[in-house]
């Protein structure tokens, strides 16, 4: 350790007396394992980088900094807006650090502009996590589909893994495909609730709450907790409508207050037994080698269509068939083997 | 309709009299619009057929045949095994017909393989439906993947359509995929659940609950009536926890005996107070044009993978960048990226 802070020490000094006009890729990796939260930012704008030219140098990085990675509990945070997932992040995120953890917070939110209320868009949200020195948080990528935006944040993780973050906690937003893109790289799956008036579970969107390892019952405080507890009741009930996950985990529901700072001991509770329950059963490492190879194929598949979709010609056609579908001239089977038939033809000649 | 019965028997003699060896395809096409029921089953073997010379025979079939097709409703059923999907459709079909309609039975069960008891697959189990004039009984195509099956499936209701059958009735296996291959090609989709002792509703898989327009509690009869009761209540207490469909429609829970035929006027009741609904909100037309698009961009995207894992090399390298994936030696985008280079530099040459 001491002597990698060293070598830390040398690098930063080396760019700083303009020996060298920007760091190696190694330097970079260098220092992210020494835990550089700057390099660490770095590296992940480095990797969300469309360029051309700082794809082979995402791809060194990687090379170097994956072997590092894996030593973390990933969880994804999910919630309709307004259940207070930034505010049960802080609390969340600070009792963890306590505990003797470093955290590091992501989040997919597809629909994300810079400075147009995105979250975690606005540090100022969990101003006491942000400036504690064993947290990173880092906002959604800020363009493109979802596809590649999940992509990105999942390999943000294996960067703030080699780093030395242990735990990684992904915010989404509550709209359905991001939550699935999101399920699929964590290894604990966290709803936020929260206990309303009567249709208190309204709005959550439709397969989240199958996805759900733990439902926290947020704002359970003051004159709210006897409506939290009867909604905890509530879906503890309907749980039993989902069929067992693919774990072997039951689910559990907790009451928490991030303003009073309650349940998060429960909270952390829960997240140790299941660790210790997927990690029995061998669950865990398995299912992080099915999301491996799901990425991979998922990867794939969105790189073709893209590929295929980028034809000009393909464009043109695609356009007409479809009208002649609708217009029920046509059988969706004989237009897209015509439209595979012409891409064929292309030679693959994306722009 | 006495000029279709005549050009029917001129068509039916003159291939007696074997004057031509086999029907053209618009002949075949004018006896499935006459309504002839061997001619629709010859129909659906020649779509279902992955032979390079039916191929263009079947576009050629649609091409005269979709203009005809579109005016059914169009019903998903779904259920674990044992809950009485066979024994619901032959009642409720035959009441339906009593009622004046002509109705086909179809089914997607991608793991059927003929004489292995798929659904369907033993028609004596809907004897008295299956032999009614009025009726039209298809087993699933017994072999290949989900989407290819599920796609011939729809394209059987399209003839199905054009042969005068004005209710479709598509029966699934409760086992997850299916139902939503299903789910996409349906205007209304039914669950079949079952009343039993205390977890009634296990095995029910995840998602399938929140697709359902109806949930029917089946054999709700003699002792079993107070249990179906009570389902019924649980089952209408966990729809709340889905949010609203789409549609707008709010799901019902309705009980029914397939033994005593009781309950099944309620399930064309709701059927057709779903229909009014959806007719008057412009979702039905909606629905059915986005479930086109929706498959046309399904078919291009599986043929674009088949494609893609057809070519020799790629198979060879996939299997060696899966390890080094799950060996954290490579980032999924690194590997997926050489892929598909690899791809384009192979000028597409499937088998």
């Amino acid at each position: 350790m001491a002597r990698s802070k060293q070598k830390e020490k040398q690098i930063i000094d080396r760019i700083k007396e303009g020996r060298s006009r920007s760091e190696t890729t190694d330097e970079l990796a260098q220092l992210i394992l020494s835990g550089n939260r700057s390099a660490l930012a770095r590296a992940i704008t480095l990797i969300e980088s469309t360029q051309e030219a700082d794809l082979s140098k995402a791809d060194a990085l990687m090379r170097i900094l994956l072997p590092h990675s894996g030593n973390s509990f990933r969880v994804g945070i999910s919630g309709v807006p307004g259940a207070g997932k930034s505010t049960f992040i802080e609390s969340f995120g600070l009792s963890m650090i306590q505990a003797g953890k470093k955290v590091a917070v992501l989040a997919v939110d597809p629909s994300s502009e810079t400075g147009k209320g995105s979250i975690l868009g606005d540090k100022t949200r969990m101003n006491e996590l942000a400036s504690n020195s064993n947290a990173f948080i880092r906002p959604s990528p800020s363009s493109g589909a979802l596809g590649g935006v999940a992509r990105k944040t999942r390999e943000a993780i294996f960067l703030c893994e080699s780093a030395g973050y242990d735990l990684i906690l992904i915010e989404t937003v509550g709209v359905g495909q991001s939550e699935t893109a999101v399920h699929s790289m964590v290894d604990f799956f966290v709803l936020i609730a929260l206990a309303g008036a009567g249709d208190e579970l309204q709005g959550i969107k439709r397969g989240i709450m199958e996805m759900a390892d733990l439902v926290v019952m947020n704002k359970a405080d003051g004159d709210n907790l006897p409506r939290a507890k009867a909604a905890r009741m509530d879906v503890q009930r309907a749980l039993h409508f989902f069929p067992e996950l693919p774990s072997g985990w039951i689910p559990e529901v907790t009451l928490a207050s991030s303003l009073e700072r309650t349940g998060l001991d429960a909270i952390a509770d829960s997240m140790n037994r299941y660790q210790h329950h997927c990690k029995t059963n061998g669950y865990f490492d398995l299912h992080r080698k099915e999301q491996s190879r799901w990425w991979l194929k998922e990867t794939i598949q969105h790189a073709l269509v893209d590929l295929f979709f980028a034809q000009e010609n393909i464009q043109t056609e695609l356009a007409q068939r479809e009208e002649q579908i609708i217009a029920q001239q046509q059988s969706v089977s004989e237009a897209a083997r015509y439209l595979i038939d012409l891409f064929k033809g292309t030679g693959i000649n994306p722009k």
